[in-house]
């Protein structure tokens, strides 16, 4: 390796992938790059709930012997910790499954390794992928949160230990932690990943979304295991943007206010930019977002809140209470709600128009305070609607922010490629 | 118990839940009594993959003991081999899952739990609720197939060994069992019972229903798993019933047709009888449904499929083969057309309407031929309709066949209120 080169693990996955494919760089290498990236920095960062890194040579020599079986040749993958594997533990998150080894892979790792990938282990989620925080910091400050639930996918993507990992989203588990950790986020249109295998937060929400440190990179790994091919171009011409500061705009801190206006008058002189203002309906979404999520939670936990009711956090077991109290009658009516705004969110926006929004409140607060605030987020969850995030420059702070890219659901290839240009315009 | 009074096992579940609350009967002896009927009828039915009846009588004697936690207090359930449940092994019908035990009950056991059943055993399930028949035989006639995939949950409650059973429908698997048994079949309105620990088909389609000897038993079931109370009563004045012969009428066989006709008949002269024709767009359903169903199951079972190929029937490898070639865009254009016929359905049909439609193309074939075909039921299950199966009287065979009563998403309390209605009239 020449001087100055990137190490392997600091490679985009896209790069990588072509120099594996031409023999510039073998599996076992880049794994190897991975793993030396780890030893250096999870005793701070703490990115990983479990790993093997035999397992994952092993896996990097079988696909060096073997050829190339799929677009994901070779690459290291983190995996949330609330994915099935078969050869490393699923906990959760959770006491409750400390230890527990899955007879199954979830969907998701099953279709990645189809294509190729390496599992390098299992990421960091907070409790089930509700709120109460893992041990996961951030890598660019470890006082502050990764951010949650993907506390750990989102950390080890910044920190360089792998170029790719999974997340889910069922309030902001994906766009937040990738704001928060300075790295791009991607939550697909609701459905696009097969769910089976992971564990159920709220399935009317819960999204499968991944990481990475550019968009193409986060469309490359969607599309490997959705079967798809549209890698993701920066379009010749500025895209149109539309401003959507959103109904919760009152929760924006002072660092994104400077930021997200450098960045409103920066855009102005580059291309069009227009405001869009929800309809009414849309300012009942969040609070809709977080009943669904109680009502659902309580359910999909059930076995949870009967059998193991005492190693559940208070916080957690304070979600799961509400929602058991709730009605089938008022869950019923939001979700109505819920797929009325999913249905007509399309005619809201122009044909393949895209929003900026904010990716959180501000920069990712201190640990002790949680894992930050889902509120930007729960809307584009609700409504299911494709949301990448990309790292927004000019804070007060020396923490990273992120825009939010956000469209109608299904055209989240629009989304992909509005983020890609927003991205080159901020690097 | 006096002469001539029924057997415990063969009260309704209603019965036999008034009865243990007022101490008329004790779970035990309840329990007691359906392990005879097991033990008569087994040999002949199989409808069960596993079972303990120690373990059934120890839940029985802990219910007796410790009053009454539920509206299911004391009852008997059977639990598709689909659901995942801590006690017994949950072999999804495939040898890859022999013996495997897992570390959690699905949501739908553990809520049935929570309200004070009895989990009875695990009931025989079609290959991961496929097409590959498992061991289980018609109680009616052993020589003819229960229908699938819920094959024992239907047989089981068919042949008395227990009031009430779980089970789900992808296509046809619960509405074409039950009627091809003889008993009532329920599939509440997509999402009315939460899916979390079941093994998936395809997500978009999976819903868990029940099997019952009555139709107010199967709304209670639903009811109490879903923290409900809306007991179902036959209504006062005949329900007005739409005729939806549906647009696959032409499979339907002789004895339906036979069935059906005199049925008509009889209804003219008890209420008002309309008929229904669904807008063309309806047609193309069926055939959506089974592409939903193929492109879902190869990613629902991604992991089966890579690690276990050799152990998949050679049926369900050709359904995972089709949708494994089958490309993202065109699966997003038959969910489309999905939401579009669910949003759309509650216009077709006139307020709390309820269509009548076979439940099968007639009565259960021969074992050898596999498991019946549920092409009257895919287009339900594609628009998330309630539906309830009710036995048919005047077939030529000996054979029970079911009418299948449909309405709007949501709408089960209309569909269940003409189901009994029908089943009052039919007895």
């Amino acid at each position: 390796m020449t001087a100055g080169a990137p190490a392997p693990c600091d490679l985009t996955a896209r790069e990588a992938a072509a120099r594996l494919a031409d023999g510039r760089l073998t599996a076992e290498t880049l794994v190897r790059s991975c793993l030396d990236r780890i030893a250096a920095r999870e005793p701070e960062v703490q990115a990983w709930q479990a790993m093997d890194p035999d397992r994952a040579l092993a896996q990097a020599r079988e696909m060096d012997a073997r050829g190339r079986p799929g677009p994901l040749h070779g690459l290291p993958i983190g995996v949330k910790d609330l994915m099935a594997t078969t050869d490393l533990p699923t906990t959760c998150g959770s006491p409750i499954y400390d230890g527990t080894v899955l007879p199954y892979d979830a969907a998701c790792v099953a279709l990645a390794r189809m294509a190729g990938a390496v599992v390098m282990g299992k990421t960091v989620t907070t409790e089930f992928a509700a709120f109460h925080p893992g041990k996961t910091r951030n890598p660019r400050n470890p006082a502050h949160t990764p951010g949650g639930s993907s506390s750990g996918s989102a950390a080890a993507v910044a920190a360089g230990m792998v170029p790719l990992a999974f997340g889910t989203q069922t309030a902001g588990s994906v766009i937040r932690p990738a704001a928060f950790c300075g790295v791009v986020g991607y939550k697909p249109t609701f459905g696009t990943i097969e769910t089976a295998g992971v564990k159920a937060l709220a399935p009317a929400l819960d999204t499968i979304g991944v990481f990475a440190r550019t968009v193409c990179d986060a469309g490359f790994l969607v599309d490997a295991v959705t079967g798809t091919d549209r890698p993701v171009t920066v379009p010749d011409t500025p895209p149109t943007v539309w401003l959507c500061p959103s109904p919760v705009w009152s929760a924006a801190e002072p660092d994104l206010i400077q930021a997200w206006d450098a960045v409103v008058e920066g855009l102005g002189r580059a291309t069009r930019v227009e405001t869009l203002t929800l309809p009414d309906a849309y300012a009942e979404a969040p609070a809709a977002q977080e009943r669904i999520m109680a009502y659902q939670a309580f359910r999909a936990l059930a076995h949870e809140w009967r059998a193991h009711r005492d190693q559940i956090s208070p916080a957690l077991r304070d979600l799961l209470e509400m929602g058991r109290t709730m009605r089938r009658e008022s869950h019923e009516a939001d979700m109505a709600l819920l797929r009325r705004l999913r249905a007509g969110f399309a005619d809201v926006l122009p044909e393949h128009a895209v929003l900026l929004t904010p990716s959180a409140p501000g920069p990712a607060p201190h640990r002790e305070t949680g894992t930050g605030s889902p509120v930007f987020n729960r809307l584009w969850t609700l409504l299911g609607a494709p949301c990448v995030t990309v790292p927004l420059p000019g804070g007060v702070s020396d923490l990273p922010q992120g825009l939010q890219v956000v469209g109608a659901p299904h055209d989240d290839h629009a989304v992909l490629a509005a983020a890609a240009w927003l991205e080159q315009r901020f690097r």
